[in-house]
């Protein structure tokens, strides 16, 4: 079983700005946790990580065919990107969107997600801990074949 | 440490009713899952479900003083209730809201939670896994002190 | 065959007050007259009144397995209740929506029915006869098989 | 005492298509169903169809001083159509708006109603029967002298 | 005379929690001053509090011959309350509605009040003085008859 | 000079209905008044009234070459015709549309005119004047050359 | 009988600016002109401009006993003023809105009249004549006690 | 094979009318080149045009059973007909819309196509070849079985 | 203790326009009333009245320094200056905005308060008690400092 | 005379993925149909295909002097790119907007197209013929000099 | 070459009042620079501020054939002033919009600007710089002969 | 000191294309104008140009630690992207936007900015001088220290 994990725009920035609102871990310390807890549970993991819009459509497109199921961090993207729903629509691959903040509580631009509506499932608020519960619960869905 | 599970109206329904929207588990099940999850935890447990919009209120005012965390399926009133939007507004208890589908894939009125912006975050789309998932969540936080 | 006739917040207030409006009809008068008509039609009727939004929510759940049809009269809940569209829609029972008055002359807020689209059909705007004519109409889904 | 029945435009395709959101009866169905009411309870009735928007203000405007209520389909006019709304508020004929289906649970622009804020009552849902129960409460409100 | 006092949701937090925002007064507090005014000016004072929407309804309702006038803080109700709306409107006791804090300065949703149509006037942003002031406005419509 | 007088639905019910908004004066009276201005003014009067949108698009396309000026009420179509907008900007003959009342002081969906903005001007609130001033500004534009 | 002729802000500028279009008359052509026509007509004509929206709330107030009738171009603060239409409001004198321009035909923002339904009637798009029509419709509803 | 050629209200303008707007052809042209590339593709082709809304509904529902495919150009109704969208939805003929302008390229009012959503594709902006090639890809449908 | 009561536009019509909604006391009764409750509460008081925005921006901003607290009737420009929510931001000085009429209760324009987001507290619905009860919060916010 | 053919975001899945969607023709398939109708109208084509909105807009720009056509289906970007919208609009090349599907019959933030209006024309609903019709449109307009 | 610059409300508070917004340079320095400024570039400048609007539009009004360039801080009334707009569309002079903060961080309301769009630029955000800024860019106009 | 320009999508196009709206000056002219200035004011600057948001996303990402101050014209990504400005948000470099034209004189959607909320300031609307005042600007905030 094969987890492709996508982190979109601005998240290579995580653990070095603005630590209130995002926590000190960085990408690497999320990789890395993540890496550990896929480890225990025997699954293998890959990633990605763009700033690029279209390079975050391509990776969902070549993941067909190769990748059993998504853990995808759109950030700013969730709320204004068609093609990443597009994309996500066409490749028949579970997707569990994760947001490291609660984007209810924050500007009401970020409560729409135009991603998540082709999402099985989202977690939101946890910080490091929303790429761990997000990557428990698709692995949930795969297990149970309800992806 | 102890946690508050509080239900929302209509879930007492679950599993007997439209099984391929909410799944075949009742609520019972749920209710046992989240148990045994607290035990292997360590956390004490309590539940309450109702399906007036005061009562939630009133346990959510309750609980002050007396519980570490909630774990809150507001269920129809995630999108129209301002009063528990206060009410977890005035205690000082850590909050997750969880959801069993994924409501960015229902319809429109469904994609604004009134409640959300009073929590610490937010699980869904997962089913039953979603209040495991919440309940990990929830004591991520507790744990960290970050609540 | 077995009807409820659920009846929502202030209706009785009936007969006594704004007569102009609402006709001089009491709660009473309008329980009579579709019992009489249940009668003459053989079958049973039984009736619940709340103010309380989840109260109403309950009745409509514990009638699963009980009751063959709803004559729902949701007044104010009509615009603002999510919670009684999923009761509704998470019973297999059909319903009919009746309101004394035409809500389409009534402030704009009155024009939007969140309930009606969980209900097979909707009479309004004939007083004490709307609840008569939805119970016909009622009867006529449930001989009918199309409820 | 004579009712005027106005049907709207595409009810003569009604029982030919889509049967399963209209039914299978036709226009002819209708009319006599009807017909044969209206004779059940000893009034005069007058059948008028058309696809012409401003043919059915006509209708409307020479049954004033000859016809003592009206019952009308004003189907897809019903969200679009202030001629007909201005047409109801100048004549003093009490009208009924009847549907087959149950406009709350299609397309959101068929929820609005620009002339039932112009009629007596509503009835919709019931199919054809909407129509027969339409009658009885029109009459209702003829005979009570409320029109 | 006789004025009923009437507290929504969550106020019986008032002096615990958030007083930045509500000020150090508990419901108690505010009941023994309401209660000192009252007794000053010679009226009888009764007081009711519920979480519940449906509760509030009633209590508006059972009031009708029995009281005077209306002292009401709907809190999060005020928002979204067709019911009370309706409730205030079909009872003729003269109501005032009040608010400790500022509606205008928080969120826009606290911005319009369903309930504030149906009553004589309101106060707001004055804290336990809200009250205070509503009940002399009220007593002076009561005293001079416009109510 | 050849002026095309064109009067949209409803508009033969005039005098007869709704005296109080429309005051006294039949669609005989206004043509009358109209006839002996026009007279007066030295400048020929031609008649059209129809109820249906499409037949009153004809009367403008078939103004074309023959026409000087039109004076129109579009009556209920001014709020929902983009026909009738299309009609006058496809003719080169100056338009004034007329209404006898202020719409402005009516419902909402009143206050905007689609067909308005294909006119030269707007007279309303005048009762029968609001023609006939009507004539004589669409009179002034001709002469002037401006239309 | 006395006419008062209020012009609002940016008027003065008439004829100077943007003869396309306003044309190429200057406000004391438009003063000239419509002097003749009171004259001919046998009323007195009184006239006022400003800028300040509060001094033409005032020549309204200070109108009251001793104007007959107000014709009222408010310019700019037709689509922006409540102070205006509530000084309208507060006298009881009849007043006709008339503008240069159509203005439907220009920006969305300049359709709504804010002022509008404080007036008897509106004339607008025939430059000078406007005022001249204006005037005329004034007198008729002055002579016929209609105001 | 056969083809019916709808025509909207104000096309019978075409080619006279603002040239720099629709072009030269007038309908007699176009239809003479649909006749041609009808001739050409070995099909049946019959016209029909009319300004009233309800001549359009009927000349579609007439078509059921008679007709292979329909090739519309809905003009002002595109924006403004529900019953136009309900009757191309009653009959199971496909249908392709046509626009000679491209309606995105002028006022927003314009950008909402009503009966599109009741089509199987549109095609827009090229003038008289709008014609042409709806007629081909409408055929290419039928062809294919697709429609 | 030095108090300045600021009346916005139209205010000097009270007592003798509208007594129906405005009650019968004039601007001078109101000043009269203000007066003797000021004495009563050994405060001083100052008085000031523009129809101009401007003006009433003018009279907070030279308050500064000089006056504890303000007593404001924006009248009309309540709901459209941000002019003035600017000057009572500017200046530290506590304001309360009194109303005579439930603004609640009338047109919806009228339900949004720009001015009030800049003011400690809200009287509304009193007539002239408005500024009495108003005044008795504002001095009750002084002597508190909470201001 | 050469054609760029600009494929937008996700078009690389076409035929593999919800083929009944999008038919079963592949990016290739649609390719070569292009080819081959281009060499029969005798113009050369060159393709462009990409997921990155930055890059289609460079390959509009790039287009200039040495293009005379772009035949262009924007997909997702469609809806939400001003970029693209602006490219169009600073290179003086006609362009044709295609859509394999029906954008009106989708999800209503598909209804709106920001591209279409810096395009010649716009061909949707066809499947691949969308391509081959708004090729035969394109070359339409470059041949008649209307581009 | 003579360069107006006009201040708008509450700009006479600037440096006393919300210094960590607006910066502690009063009106007087900020005067003081600019005539510096306008010093070294070897033109005229002279002042004008109020709180009035119409005051405002006056001094664009009297500025036409006297003044080369207005700089103009239209403060509160950039949101509101359709009279301002006017004001500058009448006159030919250029005008340089300026604001010391930048208003997209600030309040929604704040973003619209309706004066803009009669200018020929904008400069925001740098506190009394702007000013200075603005003044620059509208000397470049000017000597550019753009303006 | 080191600043950063970035120029956003389609600005390549500078002095080839609608130099009506965008003036002569190429990107090269701007580039050279802005390094002068930069020399004359002893800052070093270096530039950066792309057509996709993700790699400006970058840019600004890369530049934290490294440059002082960036000087930034979103184009059209100014009115949709939420990564740009989470991207500015993310770093602590002060930032102005600028714009060679007003957009508040062009489509209403370019009228929102989402990244000028990230910035320090704005200028617009004075061409290639836009760059040169920003510069100034971003210049004296960065030396007084409040970026």
């Amino acid at each position: 079983m094969k987890i492709l994990v996508i982190q979109g725009p601005n998240l290579q920035q995580l653990g070095f700005r603005e630590p209130s609102v995002y926590g000190v871990d960085t990408l690497e310390d999320i990789t890395r946790r993540i890496r550990e807890m896929a480890a225990q549970m025997g699954v293998d993991v890959e990633f990605f990580q763009s700033h690029i819009e279209g390079d975050l459509v391509r990776s969902i497109a070549e993941a067909a065919g190769r990748i059993d199921g998504i853990l995808f961090n759109p950030a700013a993207y969730t709320h204004t990107s068609v093609a990443l729903r597009d994309a996500l629509q066409s490749v028949a691959i579970p997707c569990v969107e994760v947001h490291m903040t609660n984007t209810f509580a924050r500007e009401s631009f970020r409560h729409e997600s135009l991603t998540a509506a082709a999402c099985a499932g989202q977690v939101m608020g946890f910080g490091t801990e929303s790429y761990l519960l997000g990557l428990q619960g698709l692995l949930g869905i795969l297990r149970s074949g309800r992806g």
